[in-house]
C-alpha cells in the first residue's frame, strides 16, 4: 500500500510542531460578559475611561476636617463643632469652613472644604457646648490626633485615572483583573475567541460510554472522544464531539466536511489505522490538502496534519472556508501524547494562553529500559520517593492501547532518538503532566484484592499496581515499591525478601465460583479433572493460582499421579484471566462452568461458591521505607481492619 | 461603639484559618456526566466492572497466526494460506488451524486458534498457489519474521480487568482519568459537590458594572461581586451573585437569610465598615452565631466569621439548616486577600482539590518598606529582573482600596508581625499569586502618554507604572525600572541620570483643552490668569505640568511679575488631576472651562484645543539594562513609530 510507505519518511518533531503551528487556529475576538471572563485573554487594550474613584473619597470612618485645624492635637486635643454627616452613596449636603468637622463614613464623598479624615478611633463625641469657641452646632467632636492634608482620603483617580492604560492585549483575566475591569464599569470584555474543535473518533468497533457493549464482535468503548474533548477544553478550545464514524467513505466525508464547515480545527482519532487511513486520505485529497504524514516520535508516529476545505471546494481554492486538520492515532496514549505535544500548544497560542510552566522532577531510573533507536520517545513514567527522599523513576508501559498507562504515570521522560537504553541508576528529568500533578505518597505492587481496595481508599493518593503476588515479590526484591501485597504461601528465602517487614494482613476464602444454584453440582477440584467442565483460571503471577497449584499438587499426590496429569485434564487450566473478578464474570456471562475466585466475589455477583481453601494476604514493607509517613499510615490502618472487611464474605482479620 | 472595641482582640491568622475550616463546607457528592467531569474530584472509588479490552485484540494491522508457524521465518520466509479477514468491530467468521493465517486489522478480535499477529510491514501478499504445501485458499501471505505467542496482541483485561481498583476517591479528573473512565464505559461519575457560595456586596454607593454612575453622589462600581465570584469559581465553588444591599436592616436580613437558605456559604463584602457592620451584627446575632471578629493580618483585619441559620431559626437550634458566613472587608485588595488566605482553602478542601503549588521566587528588595509592628502583613509586590538576572522586588501599594494594587503586583511577601522594616537589598521570598503568574518582561515608570500605550501593546507582558515624569526620573536614579519615560524638559545632571541611555522618543502638542466651539474664546495661558475661568491642572509629577510651569514663568517674566502672581491668579491651578485625560474629561463634563492636556485628547473627546507648545517625550533606558531582551525590543519598536503615532493628533516622530 503506497500510503504506508510514506511513514518511512517521518517528520522530525520540530517540523511537526511548525506544521501544526502554521495552521493558525486564531479565530479573532469576541465580546463576552465580565462574569464569564475568568481565564480568558484580552484581545485588545483596555484604557480607563473614567477616574477611579471618581471623587475624593473618605478612606476611613471618622470626621472630615481641614488638616491645619488638627495641628497640635496629639499633645492637646482639639474640640470641633460637627456640622453634619456624609454617608457613602450620597451627595454631601454641606461644605466645611475652617474650624469645622463633619462625620463621614468610608467611601463617602469628601465635602467641599475638607482635605483630611481623622479616624473615629482617635476621636470622642462631645456635646456642642464643649466645643472651643463659638459653636453653631449642638454636636461636637474631640480630635486626639493631627492629620496631614490628604490623610485617610483617596483622591479622585488615585486607583486609575481616565486615559490610563489599564490592561494590555494578551492579559489573562484572573480575579484581580476582573476587579479592575469592574472598577472601570466594564461589563463586557473583548477576548480572544476560543477555536471550535471538532472531535471525530473513527472505527466501526466504537461504542459511546454508557452504551451496551458486545465483546464478541470486538466492540470497545470510545476512549478518545471524551478524553480528547477534555484536553481541548483544558488547552482553551471549545470542543464539539461528533458521533464516531466507521470506514464508510461517504459517511466519513460527510462528517469531516460538516465538521470543517462548523469548526476551526477538525481532529480525528483512530484515523491513522490502515482501515481508516485510506478513507481519510481520500477525503483530504479530494477536499483539502495533506501537509504531513508521520512524525518521528513514540508514541504517536502515525499523525496526519493538513487542511480540509469548506463546502465550497478544496482549501487551496478558498483557503478561508476550510478548517485545520490533525489526525490523531487511535490508541489513547498515542492520541493524548500527540495532542499534548503538538496540538495543545497551537490552541493555547490561538487563544493567547501562555505555555503552562512545566513542572520538572529530577530522579534516577529504578530499573533499566530499552528504546528503539532513531525515534525520540516520550516514556510514560511513575515516581516514588525512596527512604532518603530521592525520586525513583519507573516506566509505566502497558502499551499505547492501555488507558491505565496514563493514569498510572506522573509524567514523561523525553528519551532522545540516539539513546537506546536507560540504565537503572541513570539520572533523568521527568516532565510532569502538569504542575498540579502530585506524585503518589505510597507505591504498592502485588495481588489484586477487594479488602486492599478498601484499605487504599483510606490513604491519600496511593498508587497500586496489580501485578500479582509474584510481581509484587519481584519488585520488592528490586527495591522499587514501598510495599508488596502477597496472597498465598511464599518462601521468603527463595524470594530473597527475608528482610521485608510484615505490616499485617488478613485471610480470604478461595475456591471455585460456579453459576447460581451450582447446576453442574461441582463439588471440588476433582470435578474439574474428572468431568468436562469449562474452567477459567488466573495467571501464574497471581497468589490465587499458587494456592490452586498447591491444591492440585496435593490432589495428584493423593491420586498417585503426576501433577501435570491433573492439570492437563482441566479444560481451560491455561485460560488465565487477568484480575480476581474476571473468571467469575466469565461464569456469570455463561462462558464457563467454573472459575477460580473468592467467596466474596461469588457473593457480590450473585453466584455460587465451592470452597477449596483459605489463604493469607500479607502486606510486606520495603525494609528501607518503614519510616515513610505513608507506610506508617498504612500500618496503622492494618491494625483495625473491621470496617474494611465488613461485607466481604470469607474475609477474616489475621 | 462597643463592636469596634472587639477589633482590639484580633485573632491570629492560624486561629482564623481554623475557624473558617471548622465551618465545614463539604456538601456531599453528586453524579455528573463524564463530559462535564474535567477538574472535578471523585467522591468514591471506581472499580472496573469489565475487562478492558473485553477480548484478545490485535494490536497492529497484519496477519493473525499461530506463533510456532512463524519460527525460523527471519531466516527463511514462510508462506501461509490466508483463510479470511477479521476487521475491528466484527465477530470473527473463522477460526485458525495450524499453518493458516488470517488478515486482521488493529483492534479486531483475535480469531480462535490464533495467538500472535505478524505486522503487515513484515509480510508480502502472494497468490495461493505460492503457498508451501496444500493450500485450500486462493490467497497467501509470505511472513518474513518470527513472532512469539502473544506478540502484537493485547490480551483481554491487559489494560484493566474486572474487579480492579480503577481510580480512588479524591482523584482529580484530568483527560487521562477521563480516558480510563471512558474505557470502562462510565458515562456518569460520582464527584464531590461544589459548595454554593452566595456573594452579597454591601453599600448604598455601589453600582453594578455596566450601569450609569453618578460621581457627585459618591457612587462607585461594585468591584467585589464579580472579582470574588471569579475567585470562588477558581477555588472550585459555585458562585451566586446577589444584588448588593445598602444599610437597611430589613433588606440586609432578608437577603442574608435567603442566601443562607439557598447556599452553603454566604460571603458579604464591605460588611465590615462601620455603617454596615452594625446591621450585619444584628442579623448574625438574631439569626446565627458570630465566631470571630477581626484577624491580625494586613490587609484584611476586619474579617467576620460565623454561621447564619436557615429560616427555621438560629443556627444552634438547627445547625444543619444554616450556612457558613464570612464577612469580607469592602476594599478589593483586602477582600481578595482574605478570600485567598482563608476562604479559598476551605472551598478547595470541601471539593477535594489540593492546595495549589505555591510558586515562589527569591529576590531582593529594591527599596525599603516600613510595616506596622504587631500585625502580620501580606505585602503586594511586583518583580523585575535586573541585568544579572536577579529578581528585584518592589512594593506595589496604592492602598487596599485600589484595584490596580493587585494588577500591578505579581505576588506577596509575607512580613512577620515582629518585622517593622524591610531594607533595600534584603533577601525576600515572594509567593506568586499563582504558578501561572509570569512576571513582566519589562518594567517602565514615568509619564502617561497615548503613544506609549500603543507602543507597550507591541511588547509581550510589559508593566508600566504611570508615576509621572518626575516619578520616572526618581525611580530610574534608584535603579529600579528598565526604562523611564519623561515628557518635557529635564536636567539630566540635576536629576542624576546622565548615564541613562536615550532609546528614542516623539513629540506631542500640549495646551488648553476647552469645550467644543471654545465658548469662552480662550486664546492662551494669559486668559487663565486674567479672566475668571475654571481650570484643571495636572500634578507636579507630570511632564505636562513642568512645561506649563515653564510657560507660565515666561509669561510672568514678559509681564514683569513674580511667577507666583501668575499662578495664584489661575482658578484651579492647584486642582491637579492624576492622568492625562482627566482635565479634558472635566471640561467635557462641564465642570471646567479649560484643562491642561494634549491636542490628541481634545480630538479624541470631541473638544477644542488652544495650543501652547510642543514637548518631547523620551524613553530612557536604565544603563545596566540596555542588553535586556525586552529593552532591545522596545528600542527596535522606537525606530519606527509611524503606526503608533497614526491617528494621534499633534504627535510627531523625533
Amino acid at each position: 500500500m503506497s500510503d504506508r510507505k510514506e511513514f518511512r519518511d517521518l517528520a522530525d518533531p520540530e517540523r511537526a510542531r511548525e506544521t501544526v503551528a502554521s495552521l493558525n487556529l486564531s479565530t479573532g475576538s469576541e465580546r463576552i460578559p465580565l462574569e464569564d471572563a475568568r481565564g480568558r485573554v484580552l484581545a485588545e487594550r483596555v484604557d480607563a475611561t473614567l477616574d477611579v474613584p471618581g471623587f475624593d473619597r473618605a478612606a476611613m470612618d471618622g470626621y472630615a476636617v481641614r488638616a491645619p485645624d488638627t495641628y497640635g492635637a496629639d499633645d492637646s486635643p482639639v474640640a470641633l463643632p460637627v456640622v453634619g454627616s456624609v454617608h457613602a452613596g450620597e451627595t454631601p449636603g454641606l461644605s466645611l469652613d475652617a474650624g469645622e468637622a463633619a462625620e463621614i463614613s468610608t467611601g463617602a464623598v469628601m465635602p467641599e472644604g475638607a482635605d483630611a479624615v481623622v479616624i473615629v478611633e482617635r476621636t470622642e463625641e462631645v456635646a456642642g457646648s464643649e466645643v472651643d469657641g463659638d459653636s453653631p452646632s449642638d454636636r461636637g467632636v474631640r480630635v486626639e490626633t493631627a492629620v496631614t492634608p490628604g490623610e485617610n482620603v483617596m483622591l479622585a483617580g488615585a486607583d486609575i485615572a481616565a486615559g490610563e492604560r489599564a490592561l494590555g492585549p494578551g492579559t489573562r483575566l484572573t480575579p484581580r483583573e476582573i476587579g479592575l475591569l469592574s472598577a472601570l464599569g466594564v461589563d463586557e470584555v473583548p477576548v480572544r475567541a476560543e477555536p471550535r474543535v471538532a472531535i471525530v473518533s473513527t472505527g466501526d468497533e466504537l461504542v459511546r460510554p454508557g452504551g451496551d457493549l458486545d465483546h464478541r464482535s470486538g466492540q470497545i468503548y470510545d476512549v478518545n472522544s471524551y478524553a480528547v474533548a477534555s484536553a481541548v477544553e483544558e488547552a482553551g478550545g471549545d470542543p464539539v464531539v461528533y458521533p464516531h464514524v466507521g470506514d464508510d467513505m461517504d459517511a466519513m466525508e460527510r462528517t469531516l466536511v460538516e465538521a470543517a464547515a462548523d469548526c476551526d480545527l477538525v481532529l480525528t482519532s483512530g484515523s491513522t489505522s490502515a482501515s481508516a487511513v485510506d478513507v481519510v486520505y481520500r477525503v483530504i485529497e479530494e477536499r483539502g490538502e495533506l501537509l504531513l504524514h508521520g512524525v518521528a516520535i513514540k508514541p504517536g508516529k502515525p499523525m496526519l496534519v493538513g487542511r480540509i476545505g469548506g463546502e465550497d471546494g478544496p482549501a487551496d481554492a478558498n483557503p478561508d472556508s476550510g478548517a485545520a486538520y490533525v489526525g490523531l492515532p487511535g490508541y489513547p496514549v498515542s492520541a493524548l501524547t500527540i495532542f499534548r505535544t503538538f496540538v495543545a500548544p497551537a490552541i493555547r497560542s490561538a487563544v493567547g494562553l501562555p505555555e503552562p510552566q512545566t513542572a520538572r522532577v529530577d530522579g534516577r531510573m529504578a530499573v533499566s529500559e530499552r528504546s528503539e533507536e532513531g525515534r525520540r520517545r516520550l516514556l510514560a513514567v511513575g515516581l516514588v520517593e525512596d527512604e532518603s527522599g530521592e525520586t525513583l523513576v519507573y516506566p509505566v508501559d502497558k502499551g499505547s492501547g492501555a488507558t491505565t498507562t496514563l493514569t498510572a504515570a506522573d509524567g514523561v521522560v523525553d528519551v532522545p532518538a540516539d539513546t537506546n537504553r536507560l540504565a537503572a541508576g541513570d539520572s533523568v528529568t521527568v516532565d510532569l503532566f502538569s504542575p498540579d500533578v502530585r506524585p503518589p505518597t505510597l507505591l504498592g505492587v502485588g495481588e489484586d484484592d477487594p479488602a486492599l481496595s478498601g484499605l487504599l481508599d483510606r490513604l491519600d493518593r496511593p498508587r497500586y499496581l496489580a501485578r500479582g503476588s509474584r510481581g509484587g515479590l519481584r519488585q520488592l526484591r528490586d527495591g522499587l515499591p514501598d510495599v508488596a501485597v502477597v496472597a498465598g504461601p511464599f518462601d521468603a528465602e527463595q524470594e530473597d525478601v527475608t528482610d521485608a517487614v510484615d505490616l499485617g494482613g488478613w485471610t480470604r476464602e478461595w475456591g471455585l465460583v460456579v453459576p447460581d444454584g451450582n447446576p453442574e453440582s461441582v463439588d471440588g477440584l476433582g470435578d474439574l479433572v474428572d468431568r468436562d467442565l469449562a474452567f477459567v483460571n488466573r495467571g501464574s503471577e497471581s497468589g490465587l493460582r499458587t494456592s490452586l497449584s498447591n491444591a492440585l499438587a496435593e490432589l495428584a499426590e493423593e491420586r498417585g499421579v503426576e501433577r501435570r496429569d491433573v492439570t492437563d485434564a482441566i479444560s481451560g487450566f491455561d485460560l488465565a484471566a487477568r484480575a480476581f473478578e474476571s473468571p467469575a464474570r466469565s461464569v456469570a456471562a455463561g462462558d464457563a462452568d467454573a472459575g477460580l475466585g473468592l467467596r466474596a466475589t461469588a457473593s457480590k455477583l450473585g453466584l455460587d461458591f465451592v470452597p477449596v481453601g483459605v489463604q493469607s494476604v500479607r502486606v510486606l514493607a520495603n525494609p528501607d521505607r518503614t519510616e515513610k509517613a505513608s507506610v506508617r499510615e498504612l500500618s496503622d490502618c492494618l491494625d483495625d481492619l473491621s470496617d474494611v472487611l465488613d461485607g466481604l464474605d470469607g474475609f477474616e482479620s489475621e
